[in-house]
């Protein structure tokens, strides 16, 4: 059973291998008023990853912990959209890196207002120059090791809504805090599940909602030249906040914004 | 300025970034009544790595902990030797990646016995199935992003005191808590730091004071092949609690223990 903290009220045991090691996982989920956007998505993907991590909880649990947050933080908002953010750790153990014969994850819960939305005629964005390593084992799971999307964005300089990461091969991968979607033809491309840090539960729903849709969506690398190709016709980044962001300038070069991804795919439907 | 924070009484502010990201460092010390074995290599591993992340820290803080820490822990121990775990966090800050404009740097203090220390007569060791995989610019810092380690910890079946892990050449790198250091010929073979997880403190000392006792030592990558290459003398593994471990089979195969490291270089005659 989880033993849940509010992290406005309490404190998290020194002992806790989420600090001693990343050893768990975060979910930061858009709430108006009492309910979640892609609520189940986010249940899904943080029972999975859990499980990769052999970190024992029920799905029933982080479902019951939204429930409760809805009514305890809602009237602090003032009608606004907030930002939950449940993160899930391994529980207390001793010193080494073995996982304890018993351990009761922890699951921290914390609130905080909506970032400021960007602009609808699209962001800025550059490249960070910090490199993104996947462990292909780990790759795709929100977990607590993100001190390379930390470092990542000691780039900002202010002038950039995100910074986006490449990989080994000067392939991009995703922002410091966002996913890719390139519209290009009649075809969507974003780099694929296996390749990436965090495959954010807004790039799942936005798969599932395009192919429902009738569109095609590629999975696979890409280069930063696809940008500058015929057939480019625009480049999103997505996270579960903030939705989906038109990018106009990349690196000092303006962008195409002609197809909007936000009209085709409402991730606002799916409150529950 | 610090905040300290003992573990065995004081909890850590969930909104600790240490938690949240993974946003810090630790040392783990073996200490000896109030002294402290290679307690000048952890001062200056801990502060290098703090300023490579742009955490603030004075030597002279993290050295004072060392100093409290003696006197309050080392009668729990009966004279025998303890471990010292210091981790440093960026301290608290609000959601998202970007480091907060002011930040007051959290320093746990933990303590445990020290571990069984193994045979004299070598040990046992595999490889790891899980990768490792090293981003160049976070490389041999003993960051808190270490989920590669527990993930690879899951694979102990009892019969091993330590994994040992490849990257994606299939080179031997590191174990799941030590590093390597092969005798082949004349000569002395340990990773590169560059190419490293963790670059130990014990592993520092031991390239100085190999190099100082005329020595040979060679830092580059390990292929399993060389275990069973003429000229292989012996595999080593090492890190600051446990000291120098020779391994005697690796993989199911016998290895020659007949060199002793631990005779040419005595960590604990470091104390301080």
């Amino acid at each position: 059973m989880l033993n849940l903290i509010r992290a406005d009220s309490s404190d998290v045991p020194a002992t806790d291998r989420g600090l001693a090691y990343g050893d768990g996982l975060f979910e930061t989920i858009r709430m108006r008023g009492r309910q979640a956007v892609l609520r189940s998505l986010h249940l899904d993907r943080m029972v999975a990853d859990a499980a990769r991590l052999e970190i024992l909880v029920e799905r029933g649990e982080l479902d019951a912990a939204i429930a409760q947050a809805g009514p305890a933080y809602e009237s602090r908002f003032e009608g606004e959209d907030w930002v939950l953010k449940l993160t899930l750790t391994r529980g207390s153990g001793g010193r080494g890196y073995r996982l304890p014969a018993e351990c009761r994850p922890n699951l921290v819960m914390s609130v905080s207002a909506m970032p400021p939305l960007p602009d609808k005629g699209g962001v800025v964005a550059d490249v960070a120059q910090f490199p993104l390593t996947v462990n292909p084992r780990l790759a795709g799971m929100k977990t607590l090791n993100r001190l390379e999307q930390v470092m990542a964005s000691r780039e900002f300089t202010g002038r950039e809504f995100e910074l986006i990461m490449r990989d080994g091969a000067g392939n991009l991968v995703e922002g410091t805090r966002t996913n890719l979607f390139v519209r290009h033809g009649n075809a969507w491309c974003t780099p694929a599940a296996g390749n990436l840090a965090v495959a954010g539960v807004m790039r799942n729903y936005l798969i599932e909602c395009l192919r429902a849709s009738g569109h095609h969506v590629r999975e696979g690398a890409i280069h930063p030249s696809i940008l500058s190709s015929p057939g480019f016709r625009g480049l999103y980044l997505t996270n579960s906040v903030v939705g989906i962001v038109p990018v106009r300038k990349m690196s000092g070069v303006d962008l195409p914004v002609d197809v909007g991804l936000e009209t085709i795919c409402d991730p606002l439907t799916t409150l529950e």
